[in-house]
C-alpha cells in the first residue's frame, strides 16, 4: 500500500512506524487513522515482524487531530443524532462516519498479535497521547510532552482512552489527568506512571528496540501473541474462571505447538527453535477473540 | 428542602456540603443519607454548580454510622431473609429497608454530573471513610484519620466500597486495609494512596477549591460530566470496543455542542465561551447511563 | 486424607501448608494440584482454621511444573482440539484433562473463606509464582526468586494469572513481567509490587503469622470471609450497583449475626465474642458466589 502519512521500516524483525507529517507536527488525519489501522491489522499476518515501535518524524510525536483537515467528526451532519443502539454493530457502514477515528486505531492496536511500543520523541497531545495508551509500553525522550487536552476544547477523551488510561495509571490519577487536561513534561509523564522511563533523544529508539528484543527475541511468536491477549482480555472478565477457560486452552495448544519444543529444549539445556507463527494462531484463538467485542 | 444534617453553600460555582452534626462527630444517620442522596441527585440539574466539596463541621469529618439512631439495618426484621434475587430491582419499595444507606449515597455520587472532592478535616471512619471512596479525589488535613473499621464490629465494608476501594489503591492494599480494619493517620492515608496530599487544617478547603477550579473553571460542564462518567463507566466494560461506542457518541455530540466553540476558540487563539449545561446532557447520555446498572 | 506432596499443620488457628517435595524443589505435579485444591476447598468447612499460610519445604518455594511427571497437559492427545465452547461447563468430566491444573488450585484459593498468605521462602517459578498471585498477600524471604518464565518455554501464563496479575501490579507491569519472563530476586519482587516486604529467612514465617493474626484474630470468621469475597467479586462487576446489592445483603446478614454482638461490644467498650462460623455462611452467600462463575 502507498502511504501518505506514515513511514514504515523493518529491521531485525522490528517494524518501526513513523508518523510522518513533520511540517504539521504529525497531526492526525483520517488518512493517518486509515493507514495506522491497516498497519496494525496487516502486521498480524506478517511473520517477518515480531514487534512494532511507533514514533514521530521531526520534533513532534503527534500534535493531535489536524483540526484543519476534513472528514473528522466535526464535519458530521448535526441531524444524524446517533444513539448507542445505532453503534451496536461496529461493522455497519451507516455508522462509519460516527465512529471515532482514534478508536479505530486503538482497537487495532489492542487486537494486535505483536507487542507495540510507543517511542514518544516529542509532544504527544490529544489523539497523539491517547493512541499510546493502547500500546504495551510508553518510552519518552526528554523532549516529550504528554497531554490529554480534550477538556480545554469542550470535547471528551477518545480512542477508548477511558478504558485504557485507568489500567495504565489507576483511577484517581486517570480522573485527575483527564479532568485537569494538563500537558506534562517528560519527567511528569514518568512520575504519573504514563511512561516507564525518560531517555536522551538519541537513546530513545535504541531503548525501544532493546525492549522489543527483551520481549520477543528467541520467543515463540504464538506464545507472545497469546500472552499479550490473555492479559488484555482475561483481566477484564468478571471472574477468574473465564481466564481459566482461556489459559487451559492456551496451555493445550502450546502443548501441541511451540511448548513441546520449549520444554524439550529446557530439559536438554539448549536454545529452543520455535516454529509457530503468529499468522497461524491456535484453533480457539478466533473464537476467543471474536466473542469478547 | 430543609436540611437537618447538612449545611450547603455555593461560592463561585462550587457547592460545599458540610456534614453537620458536630456534637455527634457528624455521625451518619438515615436522615443524613437521605439528604446526601438528594443533594447529589439534585445538583445534576443545578447549572449554578460546577463542582462539589464535602467536608465536616467541627473536629470530625464523619465518625461512622450513628449506632444510637434508629432506622438503620440493625433494626430490620430477622425473618425477612432477603436474597440476591430480591435485590434485582433497586427501585422496589419492598427492599428499601434492606438497601445499605451508605450505598444509596455513593451510587448518587457515582452518577453525579459534577466532580466531587472530599476535604477530610478529621476522623473519617466507617461510612465516613467509604463515602469518600466514590468521590473523585480525597484531600486530608493533618488532623484526618481514615478507618475501614467494619471488621472490628463483625460487619462488612459497605457503600459499594468493595467496588471503589480497589480502584483507588489496587487490590493488594484494598485487601489489607479492609481485613486489618486499621485506623490510619493523615500521613498513612496519603502513603496508602487513599488521599492525594495532607494539608495544614487551614489550607484544606482552599486546596479543595483550587482543585475544583483546576478541573472545571472555564470548561464545558457537559464535557466535564461526560469525561467523569466515561472514566467511571467505560473502564468497567469487558472490552474497549464498548468504550469506543460511547466515546464515538461523546465526540459526535461534542461536535454539535461545546466542541464546536472549543475548537473555534483554539484556532482563533481566544478563550472559549461554552454554553452547554450539564442539566441538558446529549441525547445518548440517558441511554448510556441507564443501561449499565 | 493421606498427603503425598504437602505437609499441613494447624497452630493457633493458622493452617500452614508446606509444599513438600524438597528433593524436587517442590516441583508441582497433578497430585500436588489435587491435594492443594482439596485443601483449599475443605478448609472452608473447618472452623478451627481462620487463615492459611503457604510455604515450601527446604530451599525452594516451588520450582514450577515438574516436567518429568506424567499427567500434565503435555501428555494430551493432540487430536482432541478443544474449543472454548467445550470449556463452558468446568464440571464436565470430558474436559478434565484439558483444564489447567494450576487454575484448579487458584480458583479454589479465590473461593476460599479464609485469607491465604504466601510465605515465599525460595525460588517461586512458573506455577510456583502464579499460584501465589491468587493469594491475599505475598511475603518473601531474601532468598526468594519470582519468575513468570512461561515465555521462555514457548507456553503461556496459567493458573488464571492473567486475571490476578494485573490486579496485583497493574497492567503495564503485568505486561512487562509476563513478556520479559525474567526471574526477579527478592528486592525486585518487592519493588515490582509482587510482594509486600522481604524478610530474613528466619523472620518469614513469623511475619506471615503476624499478618494472619492481624487480619483474623478476634474477628468474626463470617465477616472475614464476606469481606474477602466482596473485594474479589464485587470489584469485578461492571457497575457499583451490583456491589451495593451484595453489601446490602452482607449488612443485613451481619445485622442478624455477628454484627449484633460487634456493635453491642463496641457500645459497651468490651471485646466482642463472635459466634458465627465460616462453615455456615449467610443464606445469600451461595446464590452470590454461584452466580458469578
Amino acid at each position: 500500500m502507498t502511504l501518505q502519512t506514515l513511514q514504515r521500516s523493518v529491521e531485525d524483525g522490528v517494524l518501526t512506524v513513523t508518523l510522518s507529517r513533520p511540517d504539521q507536527l504529525n497531526a492526525f488525519t483520517v488518512t493517518m487513522a486509515d493507514e495506522l489501522e491497516r498497519t496494525f491489522r496487516e502486521v498480524n499476518g506478517d511473520d517477518s515482524v515480531r514487534a512494532v515501535i511507533v514514533t514521530g518524524a521531526g520534533r513532534a510525536f503527534c500534535a493531535g487531530m489536524d483540526l484543519s483537515s476534513e472528514g473528522n467528526v466535526f464535519g458530521l451532519d448535526e441531524a444524524a443524532r446517533p444513539t448507542l443502539a445505532d453503534m451496536a454493530d461496529l461493522s455497519n457502514p451507516e455508522i462509519a462516519r460516527v465512529r471515532d477515528t482514534g478508536g479505530r486505531v486503538t482497537l487495532a492496536i489492542h487486537d494486535c498479535r505483536k507487542p507495540v511500543i510507543a517511542a514518544i520523541n516529542g509532544p504527544a497531545v490529544g489523539i497523539g497521547a491517547t493512541m499510546t495508551l493502547a500500546m504495551d509500553a510508553r518510552l519518552v525522550s526528554t523532549a516529550a510532552r504528554f497531554g490529554l487536552v480534550f477538556g480545554r476544547l469542550g470535547i471528551v477523551p477518545e480512542a477508548a482512552s477511558t478504558w485504557f488510561l485507568p489500567r495504565v495509571v489507576g483511577m484517581p490519577r486517570a480522573l485527575d489527568l483527564a479532568l485537569s487536561a494538563d500537558i506534562l513534561d517528560a519527567n511528569a509523564t514518568v512520575e504519573n506512571g504514563l511512561a516507564t522511563a525518560a531517555y536522551e533523544p538519541a537513546q530513545l529508539l535504541p531503548a525501544a528496540r532493546a525492549l522489543a528484543d527483551r520481549w520477543t527475541k528467541g520467543r515463540s511468536p504464538v506464545a507472545v501473541a497469546l500472552t499479550r491477549q490473555m492479559l488484555r482480555r482475561n483481566a477484564a472478565f468478571d471472574h477468574p474462571a473465564d481466564a481459566h477457560r482461556v489459559d487451559s486452552l492456551g496451555m493445550f495448544w502450546s502443548s501441541v505447538g511451540d511448548g513441546k519444543e520449549g520444554v524439550a529444549a529446557f530439559l536438554e539445556k539448549r536454545t529452543p527453535d520455535f516454529t509457530g507463527q503468529a499468522s497461524a494462531m491456535p484453533d480457539f484463538y478466533t473464537e476467543w477473540i471474536d466473542e469478547t467485542p
